[in-house]
């Protein structure tokens, strides 16, 4: 692994190297504002850019618009879940505890990316439409993800694709649905997190039973 | 029903009248500003007052706070649409039309309080631990509701409290996640609008199947 470049004396960085960090102090200002209540499209390039104690300008040479910061901003937790999500759907890892170890490596990513999931959940029905389409792009590809490791993994071969794709969506909204209460849960209080981690690995479950026995049938002749 | 008092002359209204017309006036403004972009946490009492085009003293005689303008305008949306969801469960609809029935209820309501639902579904995950609690309240409620109507019902005797409320907390959260996606829908492509009807009573049929199936065994050795 590189050395870490923000530990480096600022004259032996390279270009590339300020270039990344002054980006990363941008993303982070923004993270900064919204964690005091300010929502993304209320954010003004002047602001953030003084936030990370730089003149406006050096805004312009990371993103052209408060938009494009956003949606790094969505890429940045989104590149990394996935490969964390993928890797514990591998297939060394024992089928009874993919459930439950999909959900332990969520939690934990959650709560140590606490700005970046706060942001992500609000501005999925905020007001920046370009935003609100990035995330759900996002939300699509965890659900390819998911579906496409069933698939390896030999589950539910009588699903059709369309339906396995609903099942999944129907994990991811339910995982990300959970994420603001995993935000608000008292550090003190391992057992409520426990608990709160218990009922998610069951409903995804009682989903996964679901797609079991589902049958391609019309919706409407299926049981009420 | 009593005529409507906003559309009598002003001489004529009570006190209460007067009194509701303005406490409307502030709850539409705060929608109003939101609607805007705006984040709850950002509005101020001046400009909410300023925006219903009253004094800012006007706002006391209704809300101590922002935060309880905030909770009535949760509980004015909730409590219309519980009482829609329970009649759309009565026992007279037939069973296999109570999921669509629902899911169009539903649909309808969301579409026709945009401003409500765009607030709801970022204030749940937004800067007020006031107005995310009371928002989870009533989620809470909404499960509650549900649970209790499939019991009255009959369906899934087997099925224990904890594990009834898992499967209803996740009917819930899909329909809520769902909203913003509707208010997204392009209004002259009905063909859209039909397709995610068609998903969301589907994915409410899987997690129906999931609970037909499911048999309170500890959730770790549920299939994977």
């Amino acid at each position: 692994m590189p050395p870490d470049p923000s530990r480096k004396p600022a004259e032996e960085l390279t270009r590339t190297e300020r270039k990344d960090l002054t980006r990363g102090s941008l993303l982070r200002a923004a993270l900064a504002l919204m964690g005091q209540g300010r929502s993304f499209t209320s954010l003004g390039i002047r602001e953030i850019a003084r936030e990370a104690g730089m003149v406006p300008n050096a805004f312009y040479r990371h993103f052209k618009t408060t938009d494009e910061l956003g949606l790094a901003l969505v890429e940045e937790v989104s590149l990394t879940l996935r490969r964390l999500l993928r890797e514990a759907r591998q297939p060394h890892v024992p089928q009874s505890d993919v459930v439950r170890q999909s959900v332990q490596v969520y939690f934990r990513y959650v709560v140590s990316n606490r700005l970046q999931f706060l942001f992500i959940c609000s501005e999925r029905a905020g007001g920046s439409r370009a935003l609100r389409t990035a995330i759900r792009h996002d939300v699509a590809a965890f659900t390819s993800d998911m579906a496409h490791d069933i698939r390896r993994l030999g589950l539910f071969p009588d699903l059709s694709p369309e339906s396995l794709h609903l099942v999944c969506g129907l994990m991811v909204t339910s995982m990300l649905a959970v994420a603001p209460e995993i935000l608000d849960l008292p550090p003190d209080q391992p057992a409520l997190a426990a608990q709160m981690t218990d009922a998610t690995v069951q409903q995804l479950h009682i989903i996964l039973m679901g797609a079991a026995g589902w049958k391609d049938r019309p919706a409407t002749r299926a049981p009420a």
